[in-house]
C-alpha cells in the first residue's frame, strides 16, 4: 500500500519532466501551456513566460566568403551542428568554459544594451543595432549588409529527406522580411508550443573590426525577423557579438554562453523584467552563483552529457528570485517545504474514515454520480480507439491464458469459454458501476492460486465442486459487504511495501514453479525414449475372422507402402499406426503403441521459445532500433506475439502437441452442467455453512488484491480528477462474486498491470516538447467507455473460441513463466536479493545504499526471505489453503520489525505505518540530517522508482 | 591492416588511463611510478611529483559534542562518506559550486599561508597554525585541544568486516603522534604507490569563533601527522578552514573545494612550487580558468558523475604552465602536435622494405636472436602459470571444436586426434622459432573453410585426398617462401579495415550458415515423427527353424515384460528393439526400425543451450555480480563451460545423440593410413603440378589471415619491447605447412583472438591505483615459455582423447554458431548495418556520425553489403574454391572507392591507403577543421575502439 506521502521517494516526484501530481512541481515543469503547473506558477504570482527558442548564427568563411551559418540551437538542451556530417547532434547538457562567461560579461558591460527596443522588422533592428559610435560609416554599411544576409540553416526533416540546407545561402535577398518556405516546413516548429518566442544570437570574427562589438537587444514586441531563425517565430531577444579575429573560437564560445544563459529559465525570467544594464549583469551574476563546476583534470570539457532524466527543482531558485522582486509575499513557502520533501502527506480524502455504517460507500456513490455523464462524454477522442484495441488484445490474452490454466487446474470446472464469458460480463458490469472505471477486471494470480487449492481440497474430500464454490462465493460476498459497511478499506494503509512484496513474490514464485512443473509433467505424459526402452513395439492386430490362428504367409512385401497397409507376411496383423489401425477395426498391440515420440522435447522447445521471445520483445522498448511507435507496439504485445509464434511453429511442424481444450459449442466446459449452478448438488447441506471458512480466507485475499491495485491506480502522480472509490469498488467486486459463482464463471478482481496499461494508453501529454525533453504529462482521460467497449468486444470474441484450440499448452506455460519472472523482477525485494551477490564495490548507487548500512539492508532482505520460505513451506503442506491468512500475517511481522529497525531505516527500506508516520511527522524525519546539516547531496537521480508491486496479471 | 598512425583513432590513444603506447601520454598517466610515462615527463623537464591523498575532516556535533569526522577523500576522484549507511560512496567526479571556490579564495587571501613550514609533528604544526593574531589566548588553547583530538575515520576493509569506525573517537589521546593500528591495516594504503603523500583538510563551524579562520600550510618535509589522516602517510599539505556557524554547509563546501584543488594535478604542481601567497592565488585562478561550467537549470548539482573512461590530456595544461615557469624551452612542442593528433605515423621499422632478397627475413632473425635468452628468463613470474592454464584450456577447446568439424567436413581425413597432434607439434615449433612467440597457432576459420571446399572438390573429381593435399601444401610452402623472399609482408598496409571486415564477415557468415545447416541436416538424419508417419512399425523376426510358416499362438502375454521378450502370440517374432533383436539373431523388420525418436529435438535443444549459455557467460564480464576475478573466469571459459553443460545434459538424459568420433587408439582417424602421407597415392602424376592452382588460392588466404593477425598483435598500444617478425613468422608458417601436409595434420596459422587472449593474460599492470582509476598498463611479459608449455600440455592431452567421445555434435555446432556470432558482432561493419535500422534520432553518439553524412555512411555500408553478397554467391557456386582471390579483390574495390568518397570520409569510415596517406600528411588532414576552426568538441569519449577484426578462432 502506498502511504500517500511515500510518493515523495519516487523519482517522478523530484523530476520536473516526468508525470507528477505533486503540487510542488513548479513553473519549471516544461513547456506545457495548459498543464497543472500553470496553477502553481500563478499561485506564486508569476505569469508564465513563453518558451524561448535560441539559435546561434556564426560568421564563417573570413576573409573571402563571409556567411552566417546556424551552428547551435537551444530550447532546454543544446543541439550542435555537426558540420562534417550535416546533421544536428543529439540534445545534450551544454557545458561552458568559465572565461567565456566572464568575457561575455565584460563585453556586455561595455556594449550596447537596448531593452524594449521598438524595432518592427529586421531592417529596423539592424539600423538600431549598428548605431554605435565606434563604427565608421563605411563599416556600418558593411555590417548592415552582413546582418541582412540570409543565414544558412540546416533544416532536418526526419521523414522526407535526411537533411537539407536552406537553398541559396548567399543570394542578395530583398524580401528578407518574409520567412522562407523551409522555415515553415521545419518539423521543429511543431515541437514548440504556441506562443513560443525566438532569440537570435549572432557571433563571429570580422577582420574589419578593430574593437569588439557587443549588442544585446530585448524587443518590446517580438517580431519575426525574416530568415534569421530557422523557425519563423517572433524574436524577443537579439544578441550580436563580433570582434577582430582572435586565437581560438572566442566569439563562438561567447555566443554559446549567451545562448545557454537565455535557455536558463531563471536568467530568462530576470532578463524579461530587467530595466537596465545593471539588472542584466545582476542576472548573469546570479547565474554564475548557481553553476556547477567540474575540475579540469577530471572531466573532459568536450564530452557531451546526455539530458538527465530529472532536472533540479526550480523552487529555491525562483523563490529567492521572487523575494528579490516582490518582497516577502512568498516567503512563507520556501524554507520548510523545500528542505524536507520527505514529509508524509495526510491520507487522501477517499481513505478517511467517516465513522458511519456504509459511510464511505455512500460518499463514493455521491462523488462518482456527479461525474457520471462526463464519464461517457470524455471518451470522445481518437486516442480512445487505440486504447480500446490495445486493452482488448491484452484482455483476450489474459482470458485465454488464465482460462486455459484454470481449466487444467480445475479439471474443466472452469475453462476458456467460462473465462471469456465471465470476463465480458464482470468487466462490463464493473466498468458501468465502479468507483474507478479505469480498472480492468481480470482473474488474477492470487485468485487463480486459491481456486486451484480449493479445487484440490474439494477433490480430496469428494465434494461437488461447483455448488461448494457457489457457497464460498456467497460467503465472500457477505464478508466483502461487511468490509464495505465497516469502511475497512481505510486499513489498506497498513499494507506497506513489505507486505506487497511478500504478496507479489509468493505469487510469482508459485507461477514460476507451476509453469516449470506443468512442463515437466508433460514430459512424463509423453515419455522420452531412451535407448533400450521399448519404443518400437506396436503393431496392429485385426480380429481373426475364423476365430482361429493367424497365418504367416511367405510373400515378400513389394514396397514400403505395402508393408504399411496390410500385411507383413502376417495374416491379420500390420504395422499401421494406432489411430489408423483403430479406424480399420484393428487393435493396436505392444508396449510402444501409447507413446508419442518427439512431443516431450518439442514441448520444451515451444515452452522456451515462447518464454524467451516474450522476454526479448519486452526489452525491445529500450533498444535503439525501429521508430518508437513500433518498439512500443512490439513490447506491448509481447505475449500475444509470443503466443502467435508458438502456434505458428507448432502448426508448421504439425506435431500432436497437447492443445488448449475448447468446447465445440457455446456450453459450459464441464459436460452435463447448465449455466446456472445448483446451490447444493451432491453436497450435504451443512457444507453451505462450512464454506464460510474458505470464504473468509478468500475474502482476505480478494481484499488485499483489490485494494493494493486500487491504491496504486489512484496514486497522486496520475493526477486523477474524478477521485477514487475504494468502498464502491469493493462493493462491486462482492456483487460480481455472487454473480460469477452462481453461473460457475471464474472470480474477478482488479488487475494491476492491465489497469495501469489502460491508464497509460489514455495519458494526455503535451505535444510540444523541446529536443531532449520528454513530453510532459497532463492527466488521464477518465471515462467508462473504453473499458465497456473492450469487454463488449471480449464478449463477441466468444465466437472466436474454436480458433483457440490451435494453441499448444506448452506455449501457455511459457507465457505463464514469463509473467512470473516479469513480476518478480519488478520488485525492490529482488534488487535487494541481488545486492547479496554483489561485492560492495560494484553495487549501483542507490539512495537506499547511501542511507542504510549494508548489513541492515541484508538483515531486512533476510527476514523477507525467511518469511517467504515459511509461506512456501505452508503452501506445500495440506494446509496450503490458509496461505491468505499467512499473507496477512506479514503485516504483523512488519509491525514487529519496528523493534529491530529504526524508523529511518524502515523509511528507506519500506514505508512507515500510520501511527509511526504521525510520530515522525511531529518530530521531524531524519536525525542524520540534523547531524550532518542539510545533506544537499542526495541526488534522486540514481534512485530507481518503485514499480507497481502486484503485476502478476498480464503482459 | 592498421596503418600505424591509425591508432590515433582508438579510444585508447586519447585516454591516459588505458594501455597506450603513444609517446604523448603525459605525466598525467596515473600513479605508475615506473611506467613509460616517466620518460615523458622527464623529457618535459618535470620531476614527477608524488601522488597526493587528500582527506577532508569535518567538525561535527556543534555545540555539545565536538568531534572531527572524515567525510570525504580524494586521490583522483571524490569518495564521500555516506553517514547514514556507514560506507564510502563510489568514486565520482567532484562537482563544486562556484561561490565556494570564490569564498575560499578570499578566505585564503586574508588567512595564514605557511609555505615550507618546518613543523615536524602534529603538535608543532598545531602550535604554528594557531599563532594567529585574531585568536584570544583561551580560544587558542581550545582550538589547539580541538585540533589534537583524534578524528573519526571509517576504515573499510572489504574482506574481513564490512565497516569499522576507528575506536574511541573522543578519548584524550596523548600518543597522537603515533598512527593507529587501524590506519596501518587500511586497505587503501596498498592502492597508493610508495612515496605517496597526504594532505589534510580540516573544515567546520565553531561557535566560539567570531571571524573566519583560514590556514594553508605546506610542510617543508612531509611528516606523519599521527591519527590525522586515515592512511599513515607523511602529510605535505594542511589546510584549516573554520568559522562561525553559517547557513548551509559553507565550510564543508570550502573544504571540498580545497581538496578538489589539491587533487588537480596542475594546481598541485603549482602549489608545490609556489613561493608566496600570490603564487597560490594565481594557481587557483589558473584552475578557475579551466573549469567546465554546467548551467544550473539543466544539471542537478547533487548528481554524481561516474569516473569517465578517459581523461583529458594534460598536455596543453602542462605545456602552458611550463612556459610560465621555464620560459620558451618547451614551446616547440605544444601547438602542432596537440592540435591534430590524427597525423599518420611512418610505418613501423619491421614493415619497411629493405629491397634485398630475404632482407626482411634476415633482419627479423637478427633482431629476435638477440632477445632469445631473455625469451625464457622473462617467463619466470607466477603470472605465467595462470596464463598457461587459461591458454591451454582455450587451445584444447579450439582443437576439439575444429578437429571435430574438420573430421566431419573431410569425412575423417582430418579428425580430433590429428587436430591435437598437429596443434601440439606446430604450436610448439612455432613458439620456439617464430618472430612473435606470443602468437598462438591454430586451425582458423578461413583455413577450415578452404579445407572443406578442397575436400569436396577432390571428392567430386574422385581424387585421393591426402596425397593431393600434400602437394597443395608443398606448393603453398613454396609460394610463401617466395613471399618471404620478396618481402611481400610490407604490402599488408594495403589491407584496410574494409578488407579486414569483408574477410571477417564472410567467414563469420559461413560459420553461422554451416552451424545451422549442420543442425538441420541432423534433423534429416533423425527425422521428426509426425502423426500419420510410419513411426511404430518395427518388429523383430527370427529365422524360421522349420523353414516354414510362423505360427500364431493364442496365448495371452502375461505381463509387459513378456510382451517384450519373446512372443506376442506370434511364433518367431517379437517387439524387441532393433539392437537387441539383432543380438539375438533376429532381423528387425518394418518402416520404423531405423528411426530413433526424440533425437532431433533434443539435438536442437543442446545446440540452442550451448549457444545461449556461451553467449550469456560471455556477458557475465560486464555484470555487477560476483567478484571480478570470478566474472573474468566465467567469461573467459565460456566455451569450455558451455561444452561441459551440453555434455552433462546429454549424459543426464542418456540419449543416443550423435557424438564426436574419436579413434580408440593412437592412430590416424582415417582407417588404413599411416602417419606419413604418400606423395602420389592413387592420383595421376600431373596432379602434383595442378595442385599449384589451389595452392595459390590457399597462399593468398594464409598470407591474409597470418599477416592481419600479426599486425594486430604488434600494434603500438601493446608496447612490445622485442619487436615484431612478420617475415620470420610467415617463414615458420610455410615450414609448418610442409610438415603438417606430409603428416596429414590440419594446417595452422596464427589465430587472432586466442593470441590476444594470451597477450592479455601476460599484461603487466601497476598494482597501485587510485579509487575510480583503472590500473595502468606497463607492458607484456614477452617470452616463449608460456606458449611452449601450453603446446606440450596439448600434446600430452592426446591421451585424454577417449574422453572426448562423450561430446555430442550438436554442442559443438552450438559453439561454432557462437564463434560466428561473436566474430560478426565485433566488427564496425555490423554497427553500421545496425545504423540502417535505427531512426537518426536514436543513433548513438559515434564520432563517425559526427563527421560523415548519414547517407554517405549508408552508401559505404551498402557497398560492403554488395561485396559480401557477391562473395556469398561465388561461395555458393562450384567456383567456391576461388573465394580467397575474391577476398583479395576487396583491396581493388577499396581502391576504386577513392573515386566515390573523399579522403576525409574514408578516414572516418575506413583508413587511408599508403599513397593517399602520404598525400594527406603533406597537405594536412581535415579541411572541415580549417573551416570551422579547431573543433575542440570532438570528444573521443563516445567513440568505440576498434576491436580485433579477425576473431574467428576461439572463444
Amino acid at each position: 500500500m502506498k502511504l500517500p506521502g511515500q510518493e515523495e521517494f519516487d523519482i517522478s516526484s523530484t523530476c520536473e519532466n516526468v508525470a507528477t501530481g505533486e503540487p510542488e512541481s513548479g513553473p519549471g515543469s516544461g513547456l506545457s501551456p495548459d498543464g497543472p503547473s500553470d496553477t502553481d506558477s500563478r499561485e506564486l504570482g508569476v505569469p508564465k513566460d513563453p518558451v524561448l527558442f535560441i539559435q546561434l548564427n556564426e560568421l564563417m568563411g573570413w576573409p573571402q566568403a563571409l556567411e552566417w551559418r546556424e551552428t547551435g540551437r537551444w530550447v532546454l538542451f543544446e543541439e550542435k551542428l555537426e558540420v562534417g556530417a550535416g546533421r544536428w547532434s543529439a540534445p545534450h547538457v551544454p557545458t561552458l568554459a568559465l572565461p567565456s562567461l566572464q568575457k561575455l560579461r565584460s563585453l556586455l558591460a561595455e556594449g550596447l544594451v537596448l531593452l524594449d527596443c521598438p524595432a518592427r522588422s529586421l531592417l529596423e533592428l539592424v539600423e538600431q543595432v549598428t548605431r554605435v559610435e565606434l563604427l565608421s560609416p563605411e563599416l556600418r554599411g558593411q555590417l548592415q549588409a552582413l546582418l541582412l544576409q540570409r543565414p544558412q540553416h540546416l533544416i532536418w526533416t526526419t521523414r522526407t529527406r535526411p537533411c537539407c540546407w536552406s537553398a541559396h545561402p548567399r543570394e542578395a535577398s530583398h524580401d528578407e522580411e518574409a520567412p522562407m518556405k523551409e522555415q515553415h516546413q521545419n518539423p521543429l516548429r511543431q515541437k514548440l508550443p504556441p506562443g513560443a518566442e525566438a532569440a537570435a544570437v549572432l557571433a563571429g570574427e570580422l577582420g574589419s573590426l578593430t574593437q569588439p562589438l557587443g549588442v544585446f537587444v530585448r524587443l518590446r514586441d517580438p517580431v519575426v525577423l525574416g530568415p534569421l531563425t530557422e523557425v519563423p517565430l517572433p524574436s524577443r531577444f537579439f544578441c550580436l557579438l563580433l570582434g577582430p579575429p582572435t586565437l581560438g573560437r572566442g566569439y563562438h564560445e561567447m555566443g554559446r554562453a549567451v545562448a545557454v544563459l537565455l535557455s536558463d529559465r531563471q536568467f530568462q525570467w530576470s532578463v524579461r523584467r530587467a530595466s537596465n544594464l545593471h539588472d542584466l549583469l545582476a542576472a548573469l551574476d546570479a547565474f554564475l552563483e548557481e553553476v556547477t563546476v567540474l575540475p579540469p583534470g577530471r572531466w573532459d570539457p568536450t564530452a557531451r552529457i546526455p539530458p538527465p532524466k530529472c532536472l533540479p527543482s526550480h523552487h529555491k531558485r525562483l523563490a529567492s528570485q521572487l523575494r528579490e522582486f516582490k518582497g516577502s509575499s512568498v516567503r512563507r513557502r520556501a524554507p520548510a517545504e523545500d528542505r524536507h520533501s520527505h514529509r508524509p502527506h495526510p491520507p487522501s480524502p477517499e481513505l478517511r474514515r467517516t465513522g458511519r455504517l456504509f459511510g464511505g460507500f455512500v460518499q463514493d456513490v455521491r462523488r462518482k454520480a456527479s461525474w457520471y455523464p462526463s464519464d461517457f462524454l470524455d471518451a470522445l477522442h481518437p486516442q480512445c480507439f487505440s486504447a480500446v484495441l490495445y486493452i482488448y488484445l491484452a484482455t483476450v490474452t489474459n482470458a485465454i491464458t488464465f482460462g486455459g490454466l484454470l481449466g487444467e487446474a480445475t479439471n474443466g470446472a472452469q475453462g476458456v469459454l467460462e473465462s471469456f464469458l465471465g470476463t465480458a460480463v464482470a468487466g462490463a458490469a464493473f466498468c458501468l458501476m465502479a468507483g474507478q472505471p479505469l480498472t480492468i477486471l481480470s482473474s488474477t494470480g492470487p485468485v487463480l492460486v486459491f481456486e486451484r487449492l480449493l479445487f484440490s481440497f474439494s477433490r480430496d474430500y469428494s465434494l461437488d465442486y461447483l455448488p461448494f464454490r457457489l457457497w464460498v462465493g456467497i460467503w465472500v460476498a457477505i464478508f466483502c459487504l461487511a468490509l464495505v459497511a465497516t469502511e475497512a478499506s481505510v486499513l489498506v494503509r497498513y499494507f506497506t511495501r513489505f507486505t506487497e512484496e511478500g504478496f507479489c513474490a509468493l505469487i510469482s514464485l508459485i507461477f514460476i514453479y507451476d509453469a516449470v512443473g506443468k512442463m515437466l509433467s508433460l514430459t512424463r505424459a509423453y515419455p522420452i525414449q531412451r535407448p533400450g526402452s521399448p519404443t518400437y513395439g506396436c503393431f496392429c492386430q485385426f480380429p481373426d475372422p475364423q476365430g482361429n490362428e493367424s497365418q504367416w504367409i511367405r510373400t515378400k512385401p513389394k514396397d514400403r507402402d505395402d508393408i504399411l497397409s496390410v500385411d507383413l507376411g502376417l495374416v491379420n496383423a500390420s504395422l499401421l499406426p494406432p489411430p489408423e489401425c483403430a479406424q480399420r477395426g484393428g487393435r493396436p498391440r505392444g508396449p510402444g503403441c501409447h507413446t508419442v515420440p518427439d512431443i516431450a522435447f518439442f514441448s520444451v522447445l515451444l515452452f522456451l521459445t515462447s518464454f524467451l521471445f516474450a522476454m526479448a520483445l519486452k526489452h525491445v522498448k529500450s533498444s535503439r532500433f525501429f521508430p518508437s511507435v513500433m518498439r512500443k507496439m512490439l513490447s506491448d504485445f509481447s505475449s500475444v506475439l509470443a503466443i502467435l509464434l508458438g502456434c505458428g511453429l507448432d502448426a508448421f511442424l504439425g506435431l500432436a502437441t497437447p492443445k488448449l481444450m475448447v468446447p465445440r459449442e457455446f456450453k459450459p466446459t464441464l459436460p452435463g452442467r447448465g449455466w446456472l449452478v445448483s446451490p447444493f448438488g451432491a453436497n450435504p447441506w451443512w457444507l453451505s455453512v462450512a464454506a464460510a471458512l474458505p470464504a473468509l480466507l478468500l475474502s482476505i485475499l480478494i481484499f488485499m488484491d483489490q485494494q493494493i491495485t486500487a491504491v496504486i491506480l489512484n496514486r497522486a502522480k496520475y493526477r486523477l480528477q474524478k477521485g477514487a472509490g475504494f468502498h464502491l469498488d469493493l462493493f462491486c467486486v462482492a456483487v460480481l462474486m455472487l454473480l460469477t459463482s452462481a453461473l460457475g464463471l471464474p472470480w474477478y478482481v482488479s488487475a494491476t498491470v492491465i489497469s495501469l496499461a489502460h491508464m497509460d494508453s489514455l495519458r494526455r501529454e503535451s505535444r510540444a516538447c523541446a529536443p531532449g525533453e520528454p513530453p510532459s504529462f497532463l492527466g488521464i482521460r477518465e471515462q467508462r467507455l473504453t473499458g465497456l467497449v473492450v469487454f463488449i468486444l471480449t464478449g463477441i470474441s466468444i465466437f472466436l473460441a474454436p480458433v483457440l484450440k490451435f494453441i499448444p499448452m506448452p506455449v501457455l506455460y511459457g507465457i505463464f513463466l514469463y509473467m512470473g519472472v516479469a513480476a518478480i523482477s519488478s520488485i525492490q525485494f529482488t534488487k535487494r536479493v541481488q545486492l547479496l551477490l554483489m561485492p560492495a564495490k560494484y553495487q549501483p548507487d542507490l539512495l537506499l545504499l547511501r542511507h542504510v548500512p549494508l548489513n541492515r539492508i541484508h538483515l531486512f532482505t533476510g527476514i523477507q526471505l525467511a518469511c517467504l520460505g515459511l509461506l512456501w513451506i505452508i503452501k506445500s503442506t495440506p494446509a496450503a489453503i490458509i496461505f491468505p491468512l499467512m499473507l496477512l500475517g506479514l503485516v504483523g511481522v512488519r509491525k514487529a520489525m519496528e523493534w529491530v529497525f529504526s524508523p529511518q531505516e524502515l523509511l528507506w527500506l519500506d514505508e512507515l505505518m500510520p501511527e509511526k508516520e504521525r510520530n515522525i511527522s511531529e518530530k521531524g524525519l531524519e536525525p542524520e540530517y540534523s547531524f550532518s546539516g542539510s545533506d544537499s547531496e542526495d541526488s534522486e537521480l540514481m534512485y530507481q522508482p518503485k514499480s507497481p508491486e502486484i503485476n502478476i496479471s498480464v503482459n
